[in-house]
């Protein structure tokens, strides 16, 4: 149904008869929700997302907004701010009628953080991922020019300190901005960080520097602007480590699944079994197995 | 000047007399916009954000929203909502007077990878910190209840292990997707990541146990869903913790600047002097007196 306004534009209400079932995903950071319900008897999903300040909207906003205190400290106050309605709208999404695949697709999985000692690694997480034998028949594709061969930018063939350096597929090499490579390791006897003994400190260090030199060769990048990291739980056992712009806030750089390659060098160094004793924490999504591995151990 | 409403709550007008000089950043993902100004004949810095959607506000939203038809194509339309003036408000920060080093902390600026050896933190950093004599009375404010007093949720008032738990200002509290609280201790003797040693383990471990403890009977949010870390460089020299929602990428939880208490515990348990000998990378803003400091050392 339409009604009228004073300005003449056209106001539907095909939401009013929205019956949420459930909210699929939302993110407080980036102020968007995603629901799943129904629009009479139809599957429907409802998207809304708050839009961007506008520089050019300030000025009305500043003289034609309530402003209601909320704390003030020293130089410091808060405040709730009600802009005019026209200032503030939020994009809406609707897909209707929905199938089950746009609902899979909009669902985020809850995560939780697990903290693994070392004996929690060889008692629940090593017999997982030997019997789970994960494939990385791709990632022997690529080390063997059966695959991406023209996408390798670099190479080092030494069978123990030597990598293949490519351009990871979340990047489309396009800009800088969000840059992405991956050193992936020619030894095949490294499943992921908690194998790393000193011995491998001469792979290591050759991956930092010859990772850097290339990119900053081949990019114009310096070290200083890259974030070079690991992941633990790494998305596949076979070493590998992250080059990515310092700049760009890459999905899994945060501090629960990242660990800094020159950390991992100065704590091997110090001390080889660091990362066969110490306890890791990394979140795993709810509908992960070895989520449930942890849970039936009563770790979690 | 305050000014009555229907509902009786105050609302002020103070930004009715903002006129604004720059936009120092913006963000259209986060939907957040930080302005440099004046207020009468002050410098201020005005910061507006948008809120997160909350589930709860749903309903209402649907019912009484005006909804603007943008495109129809197949199952898929997009609207322009107009939600009820008191569901969408925009959260506002004011600072007044601000300094020259409010404007450069919000300015955007690119920024660079510094790795830190124990030896220019003594050299460098340490001679900086102590040279900008950076006030930290808002902390003591909030520890002597001076300011922020109602905002407290936790405190164990014990000199050397206790500290106050009080929801950071980012976060509103009207919902727990981006819960994001701040620990900081009493003892006003210990900078930074810098200078923690074996002794401030009961310190660690009191902030970590009674933190979660405080989070889960307050928010009935379990430990493993919370991220809990410092960071090094801070943005105050007094120690404080934070306490994030997992599933909220909180700004500054990226592995380059952010340290899980847990590991903190873990590395000061084996080696009470880690923090004073490791290298440690943080990233640093072009604009940073302290970058300067490392480029005139031929740190960088």
């Amino acid at each position: 149904s339409a009604q009228g306004d004073g300005s003449g534009s056209a106001f539907v209400s095909v939401l009013s008869d929205f019956e949420t079932k459930t909210v699929l995903r939302d993110s407080a950071r980036e102020k968007n929700i995603f629901i799943h319900g129904k629009i009479v008897d139809q599957d429907a999903i409802v998207i809304l997302e708050k839009t961007p300040i506008r520089q050019d909207n300030l000025p009305e906003m500043f003289q034609d907004s309530r402003l209601k205190l909320e704390m003030k400290n020293d130089i410091y106050s808060t405040y709730q701010l009600q802009p005019p309605a026209h200032l503030n709208e939020i994009k809406t999404t609707v897909i209707c009628p929905a199938t089950e695949k746009h609902v899979k697709k909009y669902l985020r999985q809850e995560t939780f953080l697990v903290e693994e000692t070392g004996d929690d690694y060889r008692s629940i997480t090593l017999p997982y991922i030997s019997s789970q034998s994960f494939s990385v028949q791709w990632v022997y594709n690529i080390l063997e020019k059966k695959a991406e061969a023209d996408r390798i930018i670099f190479e080092d063939p030494d069978p123990n300190t030597g990598f293949v350096l490519l351009p990871d597929f979340k990047w489309d090499q396009k800009q800088l901005d969000d840059l992405y490579l991956i050193a992936i390791v020619h030894r095949r006897d490294i499943k992921s960080l908690r194998d790393l003994r000193s011995e491998h400190l001469p792979l290591l260090r050759n991956i930092r520097k010859k990772g850097e030199e290339t990119i900053q060769k081949q990019y114009s990048v310096r070290p200083c602007k890259l974030r070079v990291y690991l992941h633990y739980q790494p998305s596949y056992y076979h070493l590998h480590v992250h080059f990515t712009s310092l700049d760009y806030e890459a999905p899994g750089c945060g501090v629960e699944r990242a660990h800094l390659l020159s950390d991992v060098i100065q704590n091997l160094e110090a001390d080889s079994e660091y990362y066969h004793g110490r306890s890791l924490s990394f979140p795993l999504r709810a509908d992960d197995s070895l989520l449930l591995r942890f849970r039936e151990a009563g770790r979690l």
